[in-house]
């Protein structure tokens, strides 16, 4: 904290116009990225044919990127300090990339777009380009954490790097467009849970160009009074900033960075001095700019400068209209280039001088290459959680299968706490830790929460390391902000309700699937997501609450990236977590429900069939070793379905002992998928070895049975798999009618298997009445009594 | 405006000594539903064997819903005006259940549930058990329009359904929980779009009780003074009422909704007056009282009353705990059952007699059963929008291909703009209209903007009805409540950013399925949702923007409900779009480009094709009629995978012109599933005479190839298609690249197809290095020319 040197100190002059020169040089490579491919420096005057064929390009939001860039450079210069840039309006890529190539990350990272003219060319070249970079910022940026794109996530991003770090300040910036979003409105509730003591800083700038790409916005039009108020009223101080006088902007920006650096500092001051900080107040930047401000100001007459017409590319048809190509060749000489580029057609040495150092540079930070800083995680042995399953009997027992990830969980916090209460762990759950029977973590830590807390409350602390906020968005925004700077964490959350982040699960699968091809991206912790409560124990909550969408969902995404677990008891899930817990870069969806269920294997045999992805449960098979080959193959993947599989394989080896069955249990889905499509798929070999070639398969599936038939294409003779799953039918009822409403109940298995077996075995009359009998008598019974047949609920494998 | 009648009038002691007793009822019956499955009027003393075996539902939140209930009943009565009752907290089902119950629309709705001693003894035994009612407020309960699950979504459903409805209020109850989250966080943006003089008004309630399911929440721990500026910043005037005596809070909230009430209507007559009103503010009521109010206060020792303990059951284990039964028994007789029904067990008429009468009851309200006023939309003639299009010569002609759509819109909101500028259409779209091609809607009206307007806008005006705003979960939600309450529409948006709201949709989804199963809820619009700006086309945006998975997101769900449209031209989007405007109960997802795109179908030939759902396209096919049987199937969905299909046909006709070909498209996806698992699945039949039952078919499909295959499970040896779609490749780069990454390019289709023929034709070999050739040209030329390779750019069918 003795670093606070420069906050409040004169800003003179001559290093407003150092700034303002580093300025015009970003936003002239800004301008060159999008329009040119030749005569990058401008070193002849400008002609059609140095025009790209297509100009595609964000100009709007990029002036006041670059200048939030280039005051911030000169605040970290200040005050030795570590900030990561989030730039919220991503469409301003070019702006981003200019200043990391100003500073020199971009050519260490890009060797081929080097410091000169060549470089310079490259650089133009490249940028929305085929073989070259995206238009938005993106995973290909140095300095990066945050995909420019979909729009909602910068503050959950910013607020994710914060935790844990307290070193680090995050500049968050959030445009216009992103500000009318969902998960950003949330997102600014964060002073609840940001600890001063313990974690980082985020300074939201929120940047009011006033449009968005074709009409003005909710903040934008919003009298700064009411901004003030909306951000005061959840515990940001406004700072407001506005002008279109660049000196003046400067001057005024830079003085409330200086303001806010001081007041975070102090805040984090007293909160690490021990004192328990009430009504904790963060600050935070209002700053309106015009939009595409420097640009052009009117185009054809209509104006363009400070509208929603600056949005993308202001000045069109460069290539075929004169006057146009004479107006941007005007526009970027305002620039003065020769100022910018010594002779080699480098950077200026004064103008890259203005940047930070090494890793100082918010290109280099190493925080927003996480991969750089991750350390293992600590995982204690999963032995000492193990629940104790008699071999001897499978399914005999019951638990409820995720306490034993909540006690994994509970010293894996333990394990990584340090003296000061920091940590590289956190577990973000949406307000259902212990409904999800996770509840054993706040052995070890509390509930993150800095407002009042009263003495009726549980597990709520302002140290507290466990996120709960009723917000999907939230919970995963935060962990990927988390896992993107280095630590390690599980978002868990009811499987329905998982779909409304669905969007950013896809948006962090497609970040980590280019991360991936990126050398200089170390990998980073995996995206670990517990899908319980799922649709069918949600029999209590109803239809709303049902709905196994999720694996729809990933299963068309990267297979370098996206695992699918269905484990079907407890220590199975302690293995697949011990797994999804150590690999990086994937997003590994944990699918299993809560509620008491029965228990099968024991930890090494649970060990050795997640290793396998799928295995034959030989005890509950009448198939015999040397014996007859399976007349039927009954299937089975997720908690449920298993029960009601094995409950099935039960009826057909009482009443038809002479039927061969094989029952298959499959934890990884992803092996499914032919091997040519997914790294998990099993090898034909080891397919047929589960499944046979052509016997038919009685397949209970957890999610949409049609997922299976998706995984399935491909396999020899796929049409032999007869797949029950959810079929959208449910409501608020008791367990053993959710899968009878929906066809996958022992019964309807049983039935399905005599009916698809190779040959009618003896019994398979007095089976098929039995079974039927049971589903007559089932909703009667569940009518008059309200509650399941004693015989389904009470029922167990022996 | 002159039924200013009793606001600001005295509320008596006897009014509230009624109120209360309505308040007894409706907590003693909602307590009821979640204990009792006899017994149920407590006639005699509570025995174990009266209370149900599993106890299911939400105390917490019900107390609070019952008195808002009971309040806004006598502001009906007094001022007969329309109010429409959205509860946020839908897990309070009961209360609203008992409150519907006690005035009458239950048991007019469900005369099984009778106003006498059975019928109380059916509404307890409903709830929450199989083949009773869900424990959420549900499509089943009367005058909701709002499901109790998903949180997130009361205050976009009540602006949804205040839109275009001026004489409507709407009470819009936000919960603890609720307020945490992403869209109910943006939805407060509503006053920047309201417009007092042509819509409704939406009065929020944020019920805050403190607590979720196990903890605090952020706005429960905020000091009133921070929520009020929140609020305020937004536009919205907050009065705040809170306490725990009942009488006093009973008073203070009343006082509120009449403040409220007259708040509103002098707004309103101002705008209606003709002012321009500036700085519109409108009220809120923000409440405070204990969660489980009047409930247990303590059990075995802990406080419950006031915190997360009183969230579900607050006394449980109640058939084997006598202590807990009997302080049950304490509760219920608080509420003085003796009091409350009659000898014959009916509610006694003095409190009946509080209700509203007819359709003023909240449970009765038209608004909130919009089939019943919904008239049918005056659609124009779609010959007035048809493209101009030479049946010699498909495929000769580019169109971006949305505008038509856009045309037709714009008559359709001059068709339904009533005298005073109100109406019964609106097009939802986040900030895409003109770039999604829609922009001709504004010459028939603007977009709604409440907030200052500056000269250089444009289409922008408080009197506009076209709802654009950054959030799909705005547009989307408000949407569901415009269709709710009787009105159509059209949601537009990109598609990959609909993933943002697809558990919104999914949720729509459901409340059909389980709305068309009664007969009382009249069928209302169906819910339409354009992708545009598709994974092909957005080459210049990026891979952030590339993803088809709406697709995927709801094929699984009810075959009643969803309907997924692939028009490939302008006619067969008209054609489509006329069907989907007049259809109900739907949710139709049309996905169609932007861009320029080859048109093929006169209008008669796009009505023909789109009624049968897929054809055999003769001209693009060298098959003859009488002549051999195809030799391959070349198939197509989508406009991009149609042009690349096309172009693939064409190089086969060129170079293997012995080779018969079939072209077949298809533009009713679900049309591939078998018929009996989707109402449009083609029958056998037609599948054959589309596909043949053994001919290798070329599929190019627009969104994830595996999706054809979940489809297709089921058809004769479905193995035979080999599908191309959307890989999940992608970055910034041009169209023609975005089908190369993907492998659906021209040149891989027709390589795939000659591998696949029946025979190997003359001409393969040349055909073949033909393909590879310029799939190695393709990337070296972009890379040098920046575009496309001319001869695929200009590609046209001829």
């Amino acid at each position: 904290m003795t670093e606070q040197v420069g906050t409040g100190s004169a800003y003179t002059d001559d290093e407003l116009h150092e700034d303002l020169r580093w300025w015009a040089a970003a936003n002239y490579l800004t301008v060159a990225q999008i329009y040119l491919q030749d005569n990058v420096l401008l070193r002849e005057p400008l002609r059609a044919e140095h025009i790209k064929p297509r100009l595609l390009g964000h100009w709007g939001t990029s002036p006041g990127l670059s200048m939030i860039y280039t005051i911030l450079n000169r605040h970290i210069v200040r005050t030795d300090t570590d900030w990561i840039y989030i730039a919220g309006p991503g469409h301003g890529g070019p702006a981003i990339v200019a200043s990391t190539y100003l500073e020199g990350t971009y050519s260490e990272i890009y060797p081929e777009v080097s410091l000169d003219e060549a470089g310079v060319r490259a650089l133009c070249r490249q940028f929305s380009t085929p073989g070259g970079i995206p238009s938005h910022v993106s995973v290909e940026t140095p300095g990066s954490i945050h995909e420019g794109g979909e729009l909602g996530y910068a503050l959950v991003h910013a607020a994710g790097a914060a935790f844990d770090n307290p070193d680090l300040m995050v500049a968050c910036v959030i445009g216009d467009g992103e500000s009318e979003t969902g998960p950003l409105s949330a997102s600014w509730k964060l002073p609840a849970f940001l600890n001063p003591a313990r974690d980082g800083a985020v300074l939201p700038i929120l940047h009011l160009n006033g449009a968005k790409i074709s009409g003005p916005t909710v903040p934008g039009r919003t009298p700064t009074y009411d901004v003030t108020e909306y951000l005061s009223g959840q515990g940001w101080d406004a700072i407001e900033v506005a002008g279109d006088d660049p000196e003046q902007v400067f001057r005024d920006f830079q003085r409330a960075v200086d303001e806010s650096y001081v007041a975070v500092r102090a805040l984090q001051e007293r909160a690490r001095g021990g004192e328990e900080v009430e009504g904790i107040r963060w600050p935070a930047i209002v700053l309106r700019t015009p939009k595409g401000w420097t640009g052009p100001h009117k185009v054809d007459g209509e104006l363009v400068e400070g509208t929603f017409r600056a949005h993308q590319v202001p000045l069109h048809g460069v290539r075929d209209n004169p006057e146009h190509l004479a107006e941007l060749e005007t526009w970027m000489r305002s620039y003065a280039p020769q100022e910018i580029f010594d002779d080699a057609g480098a950077v200026a040495a004064s103008v890259r001088a203005l940047a930070p150092s090494g890793d100082k540079r918010m290109g280099a930070s190493p925080y927003a290459n996480g991969g750089r800083v991750r350390t293992e995680l600590p995982l204690p042995a999963i032995a000492d959680y193990a629940l104790d399953v008699d071999p001897e009997a499978p399914g005999a027992t019951v638990h409820e299968t995720t306490r034993v990830l909540g006690e994994f969980m509970r010293d894996i916090y333990r394990a990584t706490t340090t003296a000061d209460g920091g940590g590289t762990f956190r577990l973000f759950c949406p307000d259902e830790t212990h409904s999800n029977r996770l509840g054993a973590v706040f052995e070890a830590t509390a509930r993150a929460w800095q407002l009042p807390i009263e003495y009726y409350d549980d597990d709520l602390s302002p140290t507290g390391r466990v996120m709960e906020v009723l917000s999907e968005h939230l919970c995963e925004g935060w962990l990927e902000g988390y896992l993107l700077t280095g630590r390690h964490g599980l978002f868990a959350s009811y499987e329905a309700f998982t779909m409304v982040c669905a969007s950013m699960i896809i948006q962090h699968v497609k970040w980590l699937q280019h991360a991936h091809e990126l050398e200089w991206r170390a990998p980073v912790s995996s995206l670990n997501v517990l899908l319980t409560s799922t649709c069918w124990r949600n029999d209590h909550n109803g239809f709303s609450h049902q709905g196994p969408g999720m694996i729809d969902a990933l299963i068309p995404l990267s297979p370098e990236v996206v695992r699918i677990w269905l484990p079907p008891d407890s220590n199975t899930l302690l293995s697949i977590s011990n797994h999804c817990f150590r690999s990086v870069d994937h997003v590994n969806l944990i699918v299993v429900d809560k509620q008491p269920h029965l228990q099968y294997l024991t930890l090494d045999a649970a060990e050795e069939h997640c290793a396998a992805g799928a295995s034959i449960w030989r005890w509950a098979s009448t198939e015999r070793e040397g014996g007859r080959r399976p007349d039927i193959v009954l299937a089975c993947a997720g908690d449920v379905p298993t029960q009601e599989l094995l409950a099935a394989a039960q009826l057909l080896r009482d009443h038809t002992p002479d039927l061969v069955t094989r029952v298959v249990n499959v934890v990884d889905l992803m092996g499914l998928l032919p091997p040519a499509d997914h790294p998990h798929g099993f090898s034909d070999e080891k397919f047929e070895s589960l499944f046979t070639d052509d016997v038919h398969c009685i397949f209970a599936f957890h999610g949409y049975s049609r997922a299976v038939h998706e995984l399935l294409h491909g396999r020899p003779d796929a049409d032999r798999f007869h797949v029950r799953g959810f079929m959208e039918q449910g409501t608020t009822t008791t367990p053993f009618d959710m899968v009878v409403l929906n066809r996958m109940s022992r019964y309807h298995l049983a039935l399905e298997a005599v009916r698809r077996a190779t040959w009618r075995p003896d019994g398979a009359d007095e089976l098929e009445n039995f079974c039927r009998s049971q589903l007559d008598r089932h909703r009667s019974y569940v009518v008059e009594h309200l509650e399941d047949m004693p015989e389904v609920r009470d029922w167990r494998w022996s």
